[in-house]
């Protein structure tokens, strides 16, 4: 483990208490059926340390149903001569946390001053990406006077929750070599299993109690000379659809190592992307494209991804409207299996959809702002609380924002148009489609005298201005929702598939909604209104607002809220609605609408921050883009932006704003778009970029691309079996 | 003036400071042209003391429009032996305030002790009921020893102002005998005059200053010898209708109040109850008759009665749909004239009924929340203040509380149902109907798939709970609406009315409105839902959400108030429906609703009890009505209920409970209905209660009932002149 700075090397020198939940998102490592956040293998839950599962859900009470957190294998305190080295305990004299992100291998090397002489620790871990069951640790220890060196180590099963204990048993022991920690969870009775084996050449002393199962290794050193301690742990649950590769006996940590490392060479292979001119931008983009490699899960069945990855439990661990907005279109130009196992998480969870839109007497499948396992909601109706009275204050989210069911049809459609792969439809994707028509008909209204269908009371990407009437996004949306059902149903009579549904019969409805539907259309000054009445709202600026809270951790929404009342909006709205329909606008129109809102736009979700970049490139100024693409690209790298709303914490990774930045690279910067089955690339680079080189699939193929300020190649690259 | 108590005389004996704005409204004066406060005559704004002006309103900067307090003629200070006695700085050793509500006369008896022996003050004052411009006062000094006592008296125009101050300049004066003060208010140079004549034998030194004008008295009495100072005053403005009747120098105490006693006699003769076997009930509801008579506008132009009468700015002095809801009925059965001069009030306004509908972006006229001079809205946006953040609290009394409008129609219907008159329509109550039904028409809205009119986001009469969607009480009075512009278009064709409105295009949309009006109907429990999803709300008691309450002076509504997501109503919805169209429901279905929504009733407004009384009545339960009358006719009798919205003061008189307690007596306990223009009495009678007698005008004919608990007896009675 060097101390060298290159292309693909994220490090942190220096110790800082307060950056511990930060840290703990930079530094994360996952393989898509765990995340482990980047702590010291000494922290516990108080330091949010976590192995944060994949589509493992549990409620405790009438708490928020949240993904549950695995015992952590990699639980480790030093001890030299009897004296505990911790961190944040002990301070240190130096310290320095970095991540390989080509390898993915999280390192630590801490140095601590004793009496003596100096200890320094050194820690390489990382998820398996080879065998996503496994997850290994190095650990070394070297002091530069000799010494007694003891370590605890093993599994912590008391582990950080924010809503649990999730865990109604926990049964610890140790086996043939083989400690163990196994939960059981209280809802639902799913086991997980953490096993894990020391290896060390002194034997040590097992213990265990209720949470841990633990080996304590004493051995006198001498002066300079490493102690190494391996770690190889296999987690499983009782729900997991394919078994670990090998027997965890087997293992050694070198071995799982080399698989791990030549699994993620071959991800990069297809998914690195190369900026000349501008090491700053290539090195966060890819380290954006490291984390959503993280999160994908490609050997999971009925698992998507939520909105703050792997990395706890914030937002519940739920699918978002993001991933089919925002993160899907990696996939679909890197791992196209991955994205149809995205979509086909929305297929499967149909059931959850339609009994929400029961609930709210809406006809067709309505889905889960919070999407959970089965697609049930994990929103509840009081997704905030208030800082004033404490008091948990009644939103939106969950009734209202009925855009993410049109999100999810446009995901498909994305995955249609890039990868030519109508088999999705034919396995599911139709009845998504078709009962997501069938939600936004139960909508739509008609004024007495009005020949036009209203969309009312709702909340459109900007949630800071909740019930709104006509969101323009919104009723764009439901219109281009009727709009593919209908192709749909003709490629559906077409190929002659087999349904239940009255195609005819919802081809009229369809017909007939999308040709009444009002989608407000710009003004004398070519500006499209948000939403009826927001151009009458009060015209305060970002700054205005923010100054008017009276607490840091105010929520800006709501009834009340600073926002609520003022032009002023949490994230691209309009703006995103012109980025997804671009063909129907004149570049003018863009641009007064660009300029419009973005002053007015507090980027308060990392979802902003990329829509507003793509518009800039469609409107030809990749300059004002690129601070844009930067945020996104750089908003886990950079220190943490919003982590509260209200009282509830909703610090995590940001695979969203990665996804977007992913976006805006292709589509923005190289111009990537798709004609008659053929790409072409139009790039508009940012100042200083001199060449950008990425590959991406379209249609089954395998493309490279070089954009440059003066035009592009795009080649199509033999794959290999 | 003696201290017994008779059927007549509000007595209130002793002192204490905190019950100062209280009485300051149950011993109020008025007689429709302004309300003089209950207060002493020494005291000053700190006291609440003023003048309240019917229907002259001004604004301040961005503050409240709200009436203008007159300045205040009866303003004295005692000194005796040059020593200072007064309330509330000079404890008394006794005091007594009284109202004598049949000749309209407070009264005052307050005894100080000081070194020499004791000093009695008498005051005796009054609102002319005979001549709207004069008020006057008798203030007489009593000591039991040999002293000098000062008397300082006149006029003060330093007035009490909630949003003020009002007068942008004030001139004071004395001149040939008169004090005068003059104020011009700062928005539409309005000028309010007060000018005061004392009639007293001995000679006063005049002082003005920028506020007042006072005169000096001082005189050496006997023992036990009266010093009287007669005060006879002058209210005019510079926008009268009618000017005063004589010259002010010409007139006394006791010839004033002589005509102003006879005044008071016609109108008792008239409306005065009696309930033999219950004193206190007949008391409480003719005390509530006599504020009636206190507001009544009777000699005013384009004016009608505020929430809280003439008792202060509270409410802005604004008219609400209280008037026609709840104090119309007393005008229309004891005094018609002034009851269509109240609904003239709502012709002369339509302009900005108009305007307000325009600026909704509705058709026709959609009447102020709280109305104004020319019927502008008073309301603001933000109608209360949070308690936590000091925050002004975004409201929707004013753009959704659309039942306003139907209770106006509602009105002009009581009267052409109570009087047989017609010329209202003919004098624009036509228009009124028509345009009510024209802003209806534009709130209607279809489902796609449904055939059905349904009116969304609306604040119902339960103003806790907001934004809801058809609320079973608006979406019937809408169809009301529709109903009765039908039949005056029926009306006005079969007497050839001259118009501008296309009478039959307007039916048409009327009747088809009617007919595809979706009005929420009895569930299988026999249940009306207050509103869409009402039934789900949390069903907590009235006192487990009041314990919820943080601090006392929280608001109950708004989005996170602690009834809003709660079952917990302010007041009457449905049982409003139930009483007012009661002949479309049986009376089990009555019982039923009225069992459910009482205890979930937390009566916040003074209108919600004599709603339910009335209901009980009339699903034959006077015994649970009784209590519920009573708290409607001791509305003022009683010490204050709730006097803060947020932080917004909301105290002063409640002339639509008063109201109410009329109706109650009269449809409730009295069982008066009609039936083919004859009146017919079906009695319900409280327990106790062995004979009710009242008399009361239907179709220009007076009538007398008696009603007994085993029957009635309705006779007319010959009308003089």
């Amino acid at each position: 483990m060097g101390g060298f700075v290159n292309r693909h090397i994220v490090t942190a020198n220096g110790f800082d208490e307060k950056n511990i939940p930060w840290f703990g998102n930079k530094f994360l490592t996952g393989n898509g059926y765990f995340g482990v956040r980047g702590t010291m293998e000494e922290y516990r839950k108080e330091q949010m340390c976590a192995i944060n599962m994949a589509g493992i859900y549990d409620r405790v009470g009438d708490k928020w149903r949240e993904p549950v957190n695995a015992p952590n294998p990699f639980y480790s305190v030093l001890y030299v001569d009897g004296v505990l080295l911790a961190l944040p305990e002990t301070a240190p004299k130096s310290h320095r946390q970095e991540l390989d992100f080509y390898s993915a291998l999280q390192m630590r090397e801490t140095v601590w001053e004793t009496e003596k002489g100096t200890v320094t620790l050194s820690c390489q871990r990382f998820s398996s990406m080879a065998d996503q069951h496994l997850l290994a640790m190095r650990y070394v220890v070297t002091a530069d006077y000799d010494c007694e060196i003891a370590v605890t180590t093993g599994i912590d099963g008391d582990v950080w929750d924010i809503n649990g204990p999730h865990f109604a048993s926990l049964k610890t022991g140790y086996e043939d070599g083989i400690r163990y920690v196994t939960g059981i969870t209280g809802e639902r009775g799913v086991t997980v299993t953490v096993k894990s084996r020391l290896l060390c050449d002194t034997p040590g002393t097992v213990t265990t109690d209720q949470y841990t199962a633990l080996e304590t290794v004493t051995r006198q050193v001498t002066a300079n000379t490493p102690f190494i301690l391996d770690t190889v742990a296999e987690l499983t649950t009782s729900v997991d659809v394919f078994p670990p590769k090998a027997e965890l006996s087997t293992l050694t940590y070198d071995a799982v190592k080399a698989e791990h490392v030549a699994k993620w060479k071959n991800i990069w292979d297809i998914s690195e992307v190369s900026i000349d001119g501008d090491e700053e931008a290539e090195f966060s983009l890819n380290y954006s494209l490291y984390h959503l490699n993280c999160v994908a899960p490609r050997n999971l069945d009925g698992v998507s991804i939520g909105a703050r990855g792997l990395s706890g439990q914030v937002y519940k661990g739920a699918v978002f409207w993001d991933t089919e907005m925002f993160m899907l279109d990696y996939y679909i130009d890197t791992d196209p299996k991955a994205a149809k196992d995205l979509l086909k998480y929305r297929i499967d969870t149909i059931g959850g959809a339609r009994e929400k839109a029961k609930e709210y007497g809406l006809n067709g499948a309505y889905y889960a702002w919070e999407s959970q396992d089965g697609g049930y909601e994990g929103c509840s109706d009081y997704n905030v609380v208030d800082v004033f009275t404490k008091r948990p204050m009644r939103t939106y989210f969950r009734d209202k924002q009925y855009h993410v069911s049109a999100a999810i049809v446009y995901g498909f459609m994305k995955y249609l148009k890039g990868t030519g792969d109508y088999s999705i439809i034919d396995e599911g994707g139709l009845s998504v489609i078709l009962e997501c028509a069938q939600m936004y008909r139960s909508l739509l209204l008609k004024k007495a005298d009005s020949d036009w269908y209203e969309i009312h009371d709702v909340v459109g990407p900007d949630e800071y201005h909740e019930r709104v009437n006509n969101n323009a996004y919104t009723n764009r949306m439901a219109k281009f929702v009727f709009e593919t059902a209908l192709s749909m149903i003709a490629y559906a009579k077409e190929k002659g598939l087999k349904t239940d549904y009255d195609l005819d019969s919802i081809a009229a409805m369809c017909k007939e909604s999308a040709e009444h539907m009002y989608v407000p259309q710009m003004n004398e000054n070519g500006l499209i209104e948000q939403f009826d009445g927001y151009f009458g709202l009060e015209d305060a600026s970002v700054e205005e607002v923010r100054s008017r809270l009276l607490d840091p951790k105010e929520y800006w929404g709501g009834a009340y809220g600073v926002a609520a009342d003022t032009q002023v909006l949490k994230q691209a709205d309009v703006v995103a609605l012109l980025s997804m329909f671009r063909e129907e606008y004149s570049v003018d129109v863009m641009r007064k609408n660009w300029e419009y809102y973005e002053p007015r736009t507090e980027h308060g979700s990392s979802l902003s921050a990329c829509m507003y970049s793509l518009l800039s490139c469609y409107i030809g100024n990749p300059d004002d883009a690129y601070p844009l693409f930067m945020k996104s690209a750089n908003a886990d790298l950079l220190p943490a932006g919003k982590e509260w709303i209200g009282l509830i914490y909703i610090g995590g990774t940001h695979p969203a704003a990665q996804g977007g930045a992913w976006i805006v690279m292709v589509k923005g910067f190289a111009g990537i778009s798709a004609k008659d089955g053929k790409l072409t690339a139009e790039p508009k680079l940012p100042k200083g970029w001199k060449e950008l080189r990425f590959k991406m699939m379209y249609q089954g193929k395998l493309y490279q691309i070089i954009a440059r300020q003066d035009g592009a190649e795009i080649k199509e690259i033999e794959q290999q079996g």
